[in-house]
């Protein structure tokens, strides 16, 4: 037999037998029930150890290439060939592909939705991780339930109820891998009973994709400053779910006024739907207390829907969700076929994380971050739109749309509470952009008075170095958005939030 | 007006007197449209700073409890009023649900599936996570690609070269929430294209559920010792998908040999199908060298899945699946829209992990520990069961199904390759018991002559202190397999070990 083994290799002579034999097998150089030589005569012509002969043959007989025949000696088996190619060695890898975000350095991103990553403890966090690590006992290294660990449950059922009213147990939540996964439990859950949902128009997208990607129906609802126009929910349908985001809108940043959120419990009530709430980043409100959750008014007919990623930092996955009673069993299930339950020792170090008290000191710290970062933004979109005028109107503090008589400026009429269709937007006395949702959250939305937003307006602002995002990529019926643009602030510093905006002006003026 | 203000609570005056207010309106005591008494007259009234007041009302303003007109005053909004209970503490929890294992503590446990989880060096883990922390840069908190850190995937790729002779590149990786996630990725997207698959019978009973919830419909291939039957795969039907774990069949523990592994490859091909192969345990292979997997056959005709949680713990939940580059795309959109990604800290401290070295030793000190482990289990079973009579056969290793002058025991009969329809056992010439699946992984499974295992059986030795599984539970078609029970053994004491086996049999032999 030709074998060539290269002694100096830092392959042992045994695996490069075992190869090469098998190679020749697979390519069809030694084909079926062919005998291949005795061991001791291979060994001999390879002048090497019967041993190393015995061991490659005894590999190729337990991966079935070779049989043996008692007292006659060893056999190729047939039917041992392959059409398709086989390269042994890995393809090297094309590219590096980095990190989505790298695409982006350099560039000035308005994204939402994320946090100030510098403020989160990283060390602190690395820390509690170590310790637990150092006192588990390792049986809770083993699988658990797909709720997820009592510990965090039982920290975030307090913390809930404490911070946002949510009245629950540790035994109505359910950790999930982020509030992404929980959107799309439900999704696959009422796809099957009910395809039928109401959502806010505009919503995020990313919600709007999962439930499509489910199959469900989508019935959107308009907005006005004060969010749901909650009269305008449809008596025609039955939904089986009804989306919200009713203490900071997204993407408008509206907080939903008690009489709608009766409202909208009393719809679902007589529709038998449930109410998901997403409250998304409400922990971070600079005026008042945090708007209480809606959860709180109807723990068994709302699901609550809530996630780390804004609160903490959003590479570590943990979301939660509040359930009724009633779907406990089957969302669990769901839970459990998608990915039996989210990783524990996170959980467990989150739990301590909330116990000892960092949590609250961190979104305490962090509130007062962005509430600074959030004023700065109103005051360099003022100082760079309006010249010199200086209008800007946060309607969700000071006004109720229900009242007729209340301190509203004109410039509500945008969207009227009291108009199926949306009237045209009336240019004239209305200052030269509006701003919503900056009591709240970690992004904003502004509306222009005298430019529209398009596709080709975002190409061209990535050029000049601005990742822009628009409203009108979250609605559903369009054409009603375009002249709002969402501002991401939370994790830019002052100079780059003044040179974006001046970049952004610059360009829409220039058109 | 009447309320009660607490200065010596926790709560400051002004929560109490929001709290207080809105419980009031909420439960219709203040009515719609009613006016509230001045900020200045109800600070009198309660000798409290009017500043209180003042931020009360500001809060149920924003909140839309109360709506004020200019110069008029301060008036409730009406349509605030709940049909539905509103408990304000939170119910007590009814009782701590503990960890799911907690309910099997005192009994010896033969589940299988479970490593050592004492062997796992949580002590260095912790280290590592905690540096990965401390040296992360925070723009790596953000959200990453839906496949997972590429660092994770680069050390992966080289390992599964390596060790498993996977052909691939980090690009061809999608990192998951354990192995469940792939399964249910992969069913997710072939259930509506195509929903017929073949499986393994009998095969993992989670995996089974998981084809099922999306509607999947197998199609059942029976085994014999050397696992699938290859020639017994169906000429009728059109599979999407082909199921089989080649390298230590779950539940028997057969290896699939290389004609049948070809067979099913070329079966695969005329059908324009895919093989998914599920490689859980082989890394622990205690003769030879590991089998390699099927995957570096036909990377483009194979899903190849894997998972941390035999090689370190199931609590972690990292899984992985090296995906043909035709459905890469597919799969990661779900993966997208389940979970946008899994968590990044524990994937960069895998990496770190592998890259030092630490997994390779991992592997090695656990499968040194398996092996001894192993052979243990099966001295004690021919000690107890066998009593005088000392036979035990390794199939996979010393036969080779198609080679009829191989030295296969006669017990091997008890299912044959040439018979679709499977024999009655015959009782005669064949020892007490036959173990298959003791040269790899961590259970190994146990046919006796003379005693079948019902539920009955099981739920007595439960109250005897042993949970026991049996193969039956994982039949697709039933009845061939009620003679078959498992035994995983890596996470038991030899003693466990020894007194489980022990009342296993007095139980069978007192029925």
């Amino acid at each position: 037999m030709n074998i060539f083994l290269d002694r100096d290799s830092r392959q042992s002579i045994t695996k490069q037998l075992y190869t090469r034999l098998k190679t020749d097998i697979l390519s069809g150089l030694l084909v079926g029930d062919e005998k291949l030589p005795s061991t001791r005569s291979l060994a001999k012509e390879l002048h090497i150890s019967r041993n190393v002969v015995l061991e490659a043959y005894d590999q190729l007989l337990a991966e079935g290439y070779i049989y043996t025949v008692d007292r006659s000696g060893i056999y190729i088996t047939p039917g041992v060939s392959i059409a398709e190619n086989i390269t042994n060695q890995p393809s090297e890898k094309s590219s590096v592909i980095g990190l989505q975000f790298e695409d982006d350095q350099g560039t000035i991103d308005f994204r939402t939705g994320i946090p100030n990553l510098s403020l989160f403890p990283k060390n602190k966090w690395g820390s509690i991780y170590k310790t637990i690590c150092q006192d588990l006992p390792p049986l809770h290294l083993d699988y658990y339930e797909p709720s997820g660990c009592y510990e965090l449950r039982f920290q975030l059922a307090n913390y809930l109820y404490r911070v946002r009213g949510v009245i629950c147990s540790a035994n109505d939540i359910i950790i999930t891998s982020g509030a992404a996964q929980g959107f799309n439990m439900i999704a696959t859950h009422f796809s099957s009973i009910n395809p039928h949902v109401i959502v806010e128009d505009p919503m995020s997208n990313g919600i709007t994709k999962t439930l499509a990607s489910s199959n469900m129906i989508l019935h959107p609802v308009p907005l006005d400053h004060d969010g749901l126009l909650a009269h305008q929910l449809p008596d025609h349908i039955d939904p089986s779910l009804i989306f919200t985001t009713p203490s900071h809108q997204y993407p408008t940043g509206a907080v939903l006024p008690i009489n709608r959120r009766i409202k909208l419990i009393n719809y679902a009530t007589t529709k038998n739907a449930y109410i998901v709430e997403d409250d998304y980043d409400s922990e971070y409100r600079y005026e008042g207390y945090p708007i209480q959750s809606m959860q709180s008014l109807s723990p068994e007919r709302i699901i609550y829907i809530g996630t780390f990623s804004k609160m903490l930092f959003p590479a570590l996955r943990i979301g939660y969700m509040v359930l009724p009673k009633a779907l406990k069993s089957a969302i669990t299930s769901i839970k459990y076929i998608e990915d039996l339950h989210s990783p524990v020792l996170e959980q467990l170090s989150l739990a301590k994380f909330i116990e000892s008290g960092l949590l609250d000191l961190h979104v305490k710290n962090s509130k007062k971050y962005y509430a600074k970062k959030c004023a700065f933004v109103v005051d360099v979109l003022h100082g760079v739109f309006d010249e010199s005028e200086t209008a800007h109107t946060d309607n969700n503090t000071f006004s109720n749309s229900n009242n007729s008589t209340s301190n509203r400026k004109t410039n509500d009429s945008m969207i009227t509470d009291n108009m199926i269709k949306r009237p045209e937007i009336d240019l004239v006395n209305i200052p030269p952009i509006e701003i919503t949702g900056h009591t709240a959250g970690i992004h904003l939305m502004v509306r222009f008075r005298d430019y529209h937003v398009s596709d080709d307006d975002i190409v061209a602002l990535r050029n000049a170095g601005v990742t822009l995002y628009t409203a009108e990529a979250h609605t559903i019926i369009k054409g009603h958005y375009t002249n709002a643009i969402l501002i991401g602030f939370a994790n830019l510093s002052d100079d780059a939030i003044q040179k974006g905006i001046q970049i952004i002006h610059t360009h829409l003026l220039s058109r």
